[in-house]
C-alpha cells in the first residue's frame, strides 16, 4: 500500500526550513517563564518574552521523541498501539453545546457529558475517549476537569485524555487518573492519559499550555502539540504559508517536552483550516482542511512521529447532509493521510461548538466504512479464486458457492446504520431519514449501555481525590 | 503528488495474470456472431458461443488503444481532454425513477430529463452530458434514444454519450449525433459522443453490447468497456477474485474494439460493487465499492489508459444524511484512485434506481470540495510566506495583510450549497437544513437555464433524422 502524498519529499523540506527560519528568525512568544528557563538552557537564546530556536538545536530534541507507544487503559484489551502506521480513533473535544433531533440546541450539561461517555463507551469505533466531548456548564469551572476525569474514568474502560489547564491542574488530574492504575511510578512506564496543549496562534504560548506541556513531560504522559491556524487569520492564507508557520509553532512545543524530559511521548497534532472569508471566522468541514490534513500526514512521518488528524468535522447547524458530506471528507482525507490518532472522530457539527448525538451515530458508520478501505486487500490464490471461476464458468452464480460463505464476512463491512433495502420495504418501515434512524440507534445504545465494574475502593479514592 | 494505491504492483500484476488465464482457459460467451467472427480472425479460439483469448493476442490488441484524446463538444471550450492524469465528471446514467422533495418519487418521464439536462448543463462541475440521467418511460421505447441525443444536444453544449442499443441503433444514434458536428467522416477523426458497453456478468456479452462495441469503434467513437460485478453473486466474493474476473471481461471488450478498428479510443471502465448479503442484491454506497474503485485506477494504470469509476453512489432512498456520506466515499475515492472520466458524479440514489434533483445539488458541491483538493497546493517563496510571516509576527493578524488579499481567491474553494453561518444567523435564515436549500438551488439553476444556441437548420435536420 502507498499512501496518497499531496506534496513532493522536496516541497515537505522546503516546509520544514521555512519553519526552521521562523523559529531561529522569528520566534515564538512564552509568557510563561518555567518554560523560557528550560527552553534557555537547552539552547535557545530568549529576547523577552520571545525566544529563538536554533535550528541544530531544534533538530536533536525533536529526534528524540518515540515513534511509537502504547497507550494503556483499565480494561487491558482495550490497550491502543500509537505508532505510525496503525489508526486509533478518538472522541470529540471541547464543545459547550450539545444538541439531539428531540431537545434540539443547549448548552451542554453534567448530563449530557454522561450521555456521551456512553456511547462513546459502546461506540467499537471510539478507540480513546476524549477528555472533554462537551463541556458540562453545571460544573463548577474550578473542578470540572476532574469531575470529567473521573466520569470518564467511571464510565468507560479505554484509554483516555486528561485537561491542559496548567501545571498545577494537568498534574491533578494525572495525578488521580493514576490512582486507577497504581500509582504515578506506575503510570510513568505505563501511560494512561493524553493531553492535548494548544498554541496561541500566531507563534505564541500561553502559560496554561507551556505549564501543560512540561506536567505532561514530568509524567510521561502522551501529549499532542498541536496548532490550530485560520489560514487567512491567524497565519498567511496560503497553504504552504500557513504550514510553515504551524510546524514551526508544533516543534516549538515538541522541543520544550523533550527538554522536560527525553524521549517523553509526543504526537505531531495540527488542526489548521481555512478563514471564511465572508465573516473572517474558522471554517473546518472544507476542502483546505483536508488538504492540511494530507500535508500534516506528510510531516509527521517526515519526522517519524505518530500523527494526530481531525477527522468528522462540519460547519452545518444540524446533523444533515452537509454534516453528513463534510464529515466523510475529513475522515477519509484523515486517513488517507495516514492519521494515527484522530481526534474528534464523531459528533462535531457548528465549527466544533456543538456536539449532536444524531451525528455521533453518522460517524460510527463512517468510520466503519473507512476502517474497512484501510483493511485493505488480500492477493492470493485463495482469493484470486481462478478455480472457483473456473467452476462457475459464464453465465454462472457464485452467491451459493461454498467460497463465498467462507469469505464474505471478512470480505464485506456490514453496515450499522445505513439502509440497503429496496424503496418498497424502506416505506414499510416508514421512510426513516438516516436522521431518524440516527435518532433511534443513540437511544437504543444508552440503553443498552452497561457500566464496566470498577473497583469500590478505587471508586471511592477517586471520588476522595476530586472532592478535596 | 504520489497517488493511493491499495495494491502493490506485484499484486496488480497478479491480478492481470488471472485475469489472462481466465480469457484463455474459462473464455468468455458472445451471443453475437459477428462479434466472435471478428474475434476469431484476430486470433481467438471459438467453440460454439464461448470465446477463449490467447495471452499474446491480449497483450497485442490493449496495447493499441490509445491513453490520450479529445471529446468534441458543440461549445469548442467544452471540448474534454481525456487522458491518464486529468478528471472529467459526467452526469448519471440510466435511472427509471426520479425524486425531488417536492413531488416524492415517480417513473421519469421526458420532462424530468430535459429538466435534468438544463441542470448538467448548468452545473459547472459536470464536463460531459450522461446519455440518459433518467429514462423518460412516456417516450416510446424504440426511439427513445434518439430522443434523448436530441435533447441533449438540443439542452446543452457539452459534449454528451450515446446509447448502446445494439448495432444499429448505435449507428443511428452517433449519425444522428454527428449531423450537429458536420458529418461521419468529422466526427470520426473528432470523437464527440461516448458509449458505455456492458458485460453480462460472469464472462459474457450479450448481442446488444457485442454490437456496441463494433459500432463506436467503426465510428471511432471512444467507448467505455464496463463490467459491473457484484461480488458474492455475479462473480467470487472476494475483492481480489471479483477483479481478476471483471478484468477479463473488460479486456475481451477492449480486444473486440481494437480489432474492429485500431487504435480506437477506450476508456477502461468498471463499476463493480458487493452484493448486500441479507438479500444478494447490489448495493453500492459501500466500502468496497471504494476498495473497487481504488484497484480499478491502479490497473487502468497498469495499461496506461484512461479510467472510468463511478462516484455520487447512494444506496439512500433520499437525498438524506446517508446519500451524502455514501456519495463522498465514492467521489472522494474516484478522485483519490485517479478516475479520469467520473461516471454517474450527481443524483444517484436507491442503488442507482432513482435521481434526487436535491442530491445533484449536495453533489455539485462535493466536486467542487474534491476539485480543490486535486488542484493541490503551490509550494513556493511566495506561498512559503516567510516575509509575510517575519512581518506580522508573533500574535499578530493576517486577515488584512495585501497577502491575503492576493491570494485568497485562488487558495480557497468557495462554496456553493454549504452554510458556514453562525446558529444565529443560520437561524434567522430559516435553519434550512441541507436538504431544504438544494431544493431552493435546483429551482434557481432551472429558473436561471438559457438554452444554448443550436442552428435553426441544424435543429431542423436533427428533428429530421429522429422522426424519420
Amino acid at each position: 500500500m502507498q499512501r496518497y502524498q499531496i506534496l513532493s519529499q522536496n516541497e515537505i523540506g522546503q516546509i520544514h526550513e521555512t519553519s526552521l527560519r521562523i523559529m531561529e528568525e522569528v520566534g515564538v512568544i512564552f509568557s510563561y517563564a518555567p518554560a523560557r528557563e528550560i527552553l534557555a538552557k537547552g539552547g535557545a537564546k530568549v529576547d523577552g518574552q520571545r525566544v529563538y530556536f536554533p535550528k541544530a538545536m531544534v533538530e536533536r530534541e525533536i529526534k528524540k521523541a518515540p515513534s511509537s507507544f502504547t497507550l494503556y487503559a483499565r480494561n487491558p484489551e482495550k490497550n491502543v498501539l500509537i505508532n505510525t502506521q496503525k489508526t486509533a480513533y478518538v472522541g470529540p473535544y471541547g464543545s459547550p453545546f450539545v444538541m439531539d433531533m428531540d431537545n434540539g440546541r443547549r448548552l451542554a450539561k453534567l448530563e449530557d457529558f454522561i450521555n456521551i461517555c456512553k456511547l462513546e463507551h459502546k461506540m467499537d469505533n471510539i478507540d480513546i475517549m476524549s477528555h472533554i466531548p462537551c463541556e458540562p456548564q453545571d460544573v463548577d469551572v474550578e473542578v470540572r476537569s476532574l469531575e470529567m476525569v473521573y466520569q470518564t474514568l467511571k464510565h468507560s474502560d479505554k484509554p483516555l485524555m486528561a485537561t491542559v489547564l496548567g501545571y498545577e491542574m494537568t498534574k491533578r488530574n494525572l495525578e488521580m487518573a493514576a490512582i486507577v492504575f497504581g500509582g504515578l511510578e506506575v503510570i510513568k512506564e505505563k501511560p494512561v492519559a493524553v493531553g492535548i496543549p494548544c498554541t496561541l496562534t500566531p507563534l505564541s504560548y500561553d502559560d496554561k499550555m507551556a505549564g501543560a506541556i512540561i506536567a505532561y513531560a514530568e509524567y510521561r504522559q502522551p501529549q499532542l502539540v498541536n496548532s490550530l491556524c485560520i489560514a487567512g487569520a491567524t497565519t498567511p492564507v496560503t497553504v504552504a504559508g500557513t504550514v510553515a508557520l504551524q510546524n514551526a509553532e508544533v516543534l516549538a512545543g515538541i522541543v520544550l517536552a523533550q527538554l522536560v524530559s527525553e524521549g517523553t511521548p509526543i504526537i505531531y497534532s495540527a488542526s489548521s483550516s481555512n478563514a471564511e472569508m465572508s465573516n473572517g471566522s474558522l471554517a473546518i468541514g472544507t476542502p483546505e482542511d483536508a488538504v492540511f490534513s494530507l500535508i500534516n500526514g506528510q510531516l509527521a512521518k517526515f519526522y517519524n512521529l505518530p500523527c494526530r488528524i481531525s477527522g468528522a468535522l462540519s460547519d452545518s447547524k444540524c446533523a444533515d447532509a452537509q454534516a453528513a458530506y463534510e464529515s466523510m471528507l475529513t475522515l477519509s482525507m484523515a486517513q488517507m493521510a495516514g492519521g494515527n490518532f484522530i481526534l474528534h472522530s464523531a459528533g462535531i457539527i457548528d465549527t466544533y461548538n456543538t456536539i449532536s448525538l444524531e451525528k455521533m451515530m453518522f460517524d460510527d458508520e463512517i468510520i466503519g466504512m473507512i476502517r474497512r478501505i484501510d483493511q485493505g486487500v488480500v492477493v492470493n490464490e485463495e482469493t484470486l479464486a481462478f478455480d472457483v471461476t473456473k467452476e462457475v464458468g459464464p453465465q454462472g452464480q457464485f452467491l451459493t458457492h461454498v467460497h463465498t460463505f467462507n469469505h464474505f464476512r471478512k470480505e464485506f463491512y456490514r453496515p450499522i446504520l445505513s439502509d440497503r433495502n429496496n424503496p418498497t420495504q424502506w416505506e414499510a418501515e416508514g421512510s426513516l431519514t438516516a436522521e431518524k434512524r440516527a435518532n433511534a440507534r443513540w437511544k437504543k445504545l444508552l440503553e443498552e449501555y452497561a457500566e464496566p465494574v470498577l473497583d469500590k475502593d478505587v471508586d471511592a479514592a477517586l471520588r476522595k481525590y476530586k472532592d478535596k
